[in-house]
């Protein structure tokens, strides 16, 4: 196991269930996957839900990590990309997890994205009525949000998301060195995620994400640890307090009821979930600008950065507004005509609203 | 609302999750599940998951039930049998419940057998990750094991409901009346799991089966009341103190390691569930003879109760020994090369051992 230094690697503790789970974060905590799991002490075999990208990447460091320890593990490959998040690719992850022998003390370990993740997680929920999940998350949108917090889930043809299961994982490797080999594309979108963070409950964050936008672009080693971490921290301390969304954990979607509407609008394909989430996220704090919940100027500000980082945050003409507003109505946190909206009061501090769904139509 | 006579009505607490919920056990307390279901405030649309068969026999009752207390509906007819539990059944219900404009506040009412009741209960887990499930069990293997207890699945190619989750229901109405329309064949595979509850956990409810089997079989009502109630009574004292399976929970898999095997070799059309379990019974009362659990007579005694229920009890030389064996080893209780076994030490009383694969093959 390749040491990784001290002084770059973090640990932030996830309090959830009996006993919780770390995330360990720095440039290379990949190599230690093998004494991460062999401490949960699997009978079966280990499955590893990766993508081909992915494991031309990293496969091989994973396995020789896993068999240094004595582990066993059995690849399976799923399809890249969102619109694959279905129940059909879970199939595919039961029958090879069931084929390879797996049982009930069987690890499964998601490597790769959000899509990796969710279907990995998922999965881990359904098998034998719940097995452990280990994430490895190898995009910036993974490391700062997918991973932790126990969200699994597919799409259906109604919307995103909209079938799944609430399963904390074990364990969370971020290694930072992987965001290196991410496209400029993904890479931004995962920072839509973090100025997130920033504008609900981070105002520090923010500043710092203002101030080094052009070391964040460059993708700076220690300043990526720096994010991560504190990305992961912050949506800790709000899965600890609302594991199963019943109240604060909603914040985390500010952005998200149109980033989902637009992501459907336009098939899952033409915009990654990180871009949608930045259009999104400007909409919804032009309607809190609307609403009178923030003074104006805070839809701009958050426009600007978004920029900044070479992020789209004005929603496209060709969209269709009514469409979008439709959208919105299939988004699994509404409850009957009303919204529940996350609005922004100021940077570093967000609300939660329930608004009528046609004040989104005026946003949009 | 028809009311239910005080004298022929029980109710059961099971104290999971924070407030538990109440299975009510009666003739005719069908016609109160617009009042729980009113209970229960949902601002969606309650989903009704049933089979053609029980929709005809009560289909119009309930809805007249739920309309009464001014409920909306949508029934979504799934079809009968074993081999429809699949992930594409439940794509059925996920699809018709959210073209119906159901929302997280929505309901999943589990209309049927165990068939119904696992799938329904596996798409209220995951619908929106979570939605209410309300259990309205119509036959004898429902209402006393599977609406009780929360686990929901699916079978996969490899063995019976090796993917699902653990998800409680808010309430069960058994209303024991809707037991005179099984087909007699029907009903006894019921029973093999009333006899399993005897042999494991309560002496006197075998004693009674035995001195009343006459009875039992006739569908006397006032009988079936209390063995409705007593059944479900045990259940939940098991779930309460092992609602992940985790321990005691696994004495309910008294005759189920040989009895999923049975079926899985058998297409699961060959034989009902109880039927299989009925055997795989017999089967383990010998194993348990043999390993020195228990003196010898006490599988003789099981089968003659069995025998006077009219079930089989005899594994059938067709089947073919090792394919069982190999069956068994599917089964989702097996780790390594070890299978946790129930064994019974005298009636009314069962242990669980961990015992060799290999020992199982001399058992059958």
């Amino acid at each position: 196991v390749k040491a990784v230094a001290a002084s770059a690697r973090r640990v932030v503790h996830v309090a959830v269930d009996e006993s919780g789970y770390d995330a360990h974060i720095g440039a290379g905590v990949l190599a230690e996957l093998g004494t991460r799991i062999m401490a949960l002490a699997p009978l079966g075999p280990v499955v590893i839900v990766t993508n081909p990208t992915v494991r031309a990447l990293y496969g091989a460091a994973v396995e020789s990590s896993l068999a240094g320890c004595g582990i066993g593990a059995r690849i399976v490959e799923i399809p890249d990309g969102e619109q694959y998040k279905t129940l059909e690719t879970l199939e595919l992850i039961f029958d090879a997890a069931l084929s390879s022998g797996a049982d009930r003390s069987s690890v499964i370990v998601a490597l790769g994205g959000g899509v990796v993740g969710d279907l990995a997680g998922f999965a881990a929920a359904s098998l034998f009525r719940g097995v452990r999940l280990y994430m490895v998350p190898t995009t910036l949108l993974a490391q700062v949000d997918s991973s932790v917090g126990g969200k699994t889930g597919v799409n259906r043809p109604h919307g995103k998301n909209l079938v799944g299961a609430f399963h904390q994982p074990r364990g969370v490797l971020a290694d930072t060195s992987t965001l290196a080999t991410l496209s400029d594309r993904e890479y931004r979108a995962g920072l839509a995620e973090v100025v997130k963070y920033g504008v609900i409950l981070d105002k520090d964050l923010f500043d710092l994400l203002e101030r080094e936008s052009e070391r964040v672009l460059a993708r700076d080693e220690a300043l990526l640890v720096e994010i991560v971490e504190r990305c992961i921290a912050i949506k800790a301390r709000v899965v600890e307090r609302d594991e199963r969304e019943a109240g604060l954990r909603r914040l985390l979607n500010f952005g998200h009821t149109v980033g989902h509407a637009i992501e459907k609008v336009t098939g899952y394909t033409r915009f990654l979930h990180g871009e949608a989430v930045a259009m999104g996220m400007v909409a919804a704090a032009k309607l809190s600008e609307q609403l009178g919940a923030c003074e104006s100027g805070v839809a701009s500000r958050i426009e600007r950065l978004l920029q900044a980082l070479e992020l789209p945050a004005t929603i496209s003409g060709d969209l269709g507004r009514q469409s979008l507003v439709d959208a919105v109505a299939f988004d699994k946190k509404v409850s009957g005509d009303k919204v529940i909206f996350v609005v922004v009061e100021r940077i570093g501090h967000c609300v939660q609203r329930e608004i009528d769904r046609g004040l989104i139509a005026t946003a949009l």
